[in-house]
């Protein structure tokens, strides 16, 4: 162990001389009689969380919604409680889904159409993956280039353990017709917005599932089905799923083709792009929060790329100048989070502390500046424009004032 | 894919003509004003799960209590909500615990004695891990021999993501004296029990953990602090840990020499066993379940081992004459729940399923006849013993009948 960190550890540490403390243990366990074993007490059928907890998603703006605390949340798995939510237009009636109603179709350009309950599918074979979801706005310029918090500005993200039946299994069983290149997912919500996928990628790795950590999908979060689309943007991973259908092209349906496809300057716009990342974010010591001290404070954040696995994450603590590589809590999943950590010894003085992700690919996370250069415009662009800029992975810079305090350092 | 699932999964397919309710859909769709990707609703800061779902940890009795439900699990990941709970005597005030007035405190053979608030904790390098834990008297003949559903015989185990701080880098920081071999944990209940284990596991994957999939660690499992001790028997994960002291010899405390040891026939008693396992269970189909009908049912279950990773689990659907590998679902992470998968077609006779673990370690799991062997006894002496049987990790049969009735089949 280096003596720096030797040094702090000592601060958490108080003067010996407890053994009284230890004694009053030893009575306490004499005169208290043990059962050991044969108890089962004080656990209800489903437990809930310490009424000290308090960690809770929230709204841009404070308001109560969607974002996943990333400050609070440890290790890899969000809680299914906390788990980001976006919804679109009112999506009422699907939370309130009565599971044995609920039916899937898979249907189109197949030889022969099905449909599923969804005790029916859980008596598939199943598989079950450890996967990131982000939604395509997550840290979009447009509306959170001025949020100052690491869950207003990436709360669009979480990762669970996702269990159903792969939708390749379902496809084949179906019969794929020849000439069939996409699928169009839709869910129960009263808008029924259309998702155009690649039915390469539908053969791939998606999922039709019905579990999230252990136990059912949460209702916000698709309950009962939800289709698992890995490592694309938030929107394919379709929610309250009641049907796939197999077609030819894309359906280039209104939300598909004006609301989730990125402007660009020329006037013409990206679209159908899915992959996201690769992308990461310090959660810890981030925007709001203050740091120890001088001298040593633990880094740590997440990391994930929709293009494959994260390969490496690399923290500068001086503004960008110098980069010293994370390290990965194994194991490293493929397009899951992954979580680094980074020893600091913080000499007091004011920096901009940030990481930056490389995945299996070779992909590295641009900095705004490398983004702007690429769009052809000043960096403030991003702050200014009113336009939506999707899947923007640009690197977070957080001030570090000599005073402690943490910011949100991008064109601040 | 074979003909013979294709057959099965035709059940689940209703005959086509849906086009209609296709077009009901879209018609849905244009009368709806769709609002994609502005809105964050209907989300609450921390989310429930939906009215239909039921799953719940009960009592081997039925009553309410902390046996997780096995057999409504997917994945690898227990619910923290559903983790399950075995409490010793009244813990009524350790589950009130205010994190802010508790103290953990590192002290004994050390040459600096430590305290830590959990805040503090919280500030040092952590580390995350998939873990099982199980109980010592998990399928303890004892208590479990006659009963009937795999959640009354084997909800004594669970798995989750635990956080927390090295309890090495905590020990090297305290600087551990020459001759000191044992670390003695307790918790905060009133009970006060010690437990004993080797300074050398505690030297090597310990963790004074935080965190449990994501969040604070739920207060019937020890918030806001556990010692957990990766394979070893599920006591040794002392819940609210209060301290940790280095000492040279175990301490043979009553709860550790008298209540959980395991009575040899000499009178003499084997303890300070800890590692588990292997172990395994098929939890669908399982006791109280019904089958599908003929034909294809799939199986899947849970297997793991506290000597290391399960490296391979077999099925046998023939009452043991013949076994066949099950898939497992990769990652397969040490010390951890594994899920298996086997594909079965069943000819709707009468039968006996099992599965059969084997680890990295070449340990194989025993049948319940195997123990009785290297015990000298007959294997009805599990069932009529009033000695507690600690670590029984014996095959787990399930009788499936004619009318598709699936019944604990060990000693029936």
């Amino acid at each position: 162990m280096k003596p720096e960190r030797r040094e702090f550890l000592k601060r958490g540490s108080k003067a010996a001389g407890l053994a009284a403390l230890a004694l009053q243990s030893k009575k306490a366990q004499s005169q208290e009689t043990s059962k050991p074993g044969t108890l089962i007490r004080n656990a209800g059928a489903y437990g809930d969380r310490s009424e000290f907890e308090k960690a809770g998603r929230i709204g841009e703006e404070g308001s109560n919604g969607g974002l996943t605390p990333l400050q609070d949340t440890v290790g890899i798995i969000t809680p299914s409680a906390l788990h980001y939510v976006i919804s679109h237009g009112n999506v009422q009636p699907a939370l309130k889904i009565d599971p044995k109603l609920h039916r899937f179709m898979l249907h189109g350009m197949v030889d022969r159409p099905l449909v599923f309950s969804v005790d029916e599918l859980k008596q598939l074979p199943s598989v079950s993956r450890i996967l990131f979801i982000e939604c395509a706005s997550n840290t979009s310029p447009k509306r959170s280039m001025d949020l100052l918090t690491v869950q207003q500005r990436h709360g669009r993200t979480s990762c669970s353990e996702w269990t159903g039946v792969a939708l390749s299994l379902l496809l084949k069983e179906a019969g794929v017709r020849k000439g069939a290149s996409w699928i169009i997912a839709q869910g129960a919500e009263p808008a029924k917005l259309t998702f155009s996928i690649p039915l390469d990628k539908a053969m791939e790795d998606c999922i039709v599932a019905y579990g999230q950590n252990g136990e059912a999908i949460r209702p916000e979060n698709g309950y009962p089905l939800r289709l698992i689309t890995p490592g694309f943007e938030g929107i394919n991973n379709v929610k309250w799923l009641t049907r796939v259908k197999v077609v030819n092209q894309p359906y280039m349906e209104p939300n598909e083709t004006a609301q989730h496809t990125s402007l660009r300057l020329d006037g013409k716009a990206r679209w159908y792009m899915f992959e996201l990342g690769p992308k990461s974010v310090i959660t810890r010591p981030s925007g709001g929060q203050r740091m120890r001290g001088p001298g040593y404070n633990a880094i740590t954040g997440l990391a994930w790329s929709g293009g494959g696995t994260v390969k490496k994450v690399e923290v500068s603590t001086d503004g960008g100048r110098t980069w010293q590589e994370a390290k990965l809590q194994e194991p490293v999943l493929r397009l899951a989070h992954a979580r680094f950590h980074f020893d600091w010894l913080w000499n007091g003085e004011e920096t901009v502390i940030q990481s930056r992700c490389t995945d299996d690919q070779g992909n590295v996370q641009p900095t705004l500046e490398e983004i702007a250069q690429i769009w052809g415009v000043e960096p403030d662009y991003f702050r200014t424009t009113t336009n939506h800029v999707a899947r923007f992975n640009g690197i977070q810079p957080w001030r570090v004032t000599k005073e402690g305090t943490v910011h949100n350092a991008m064109l601040f």
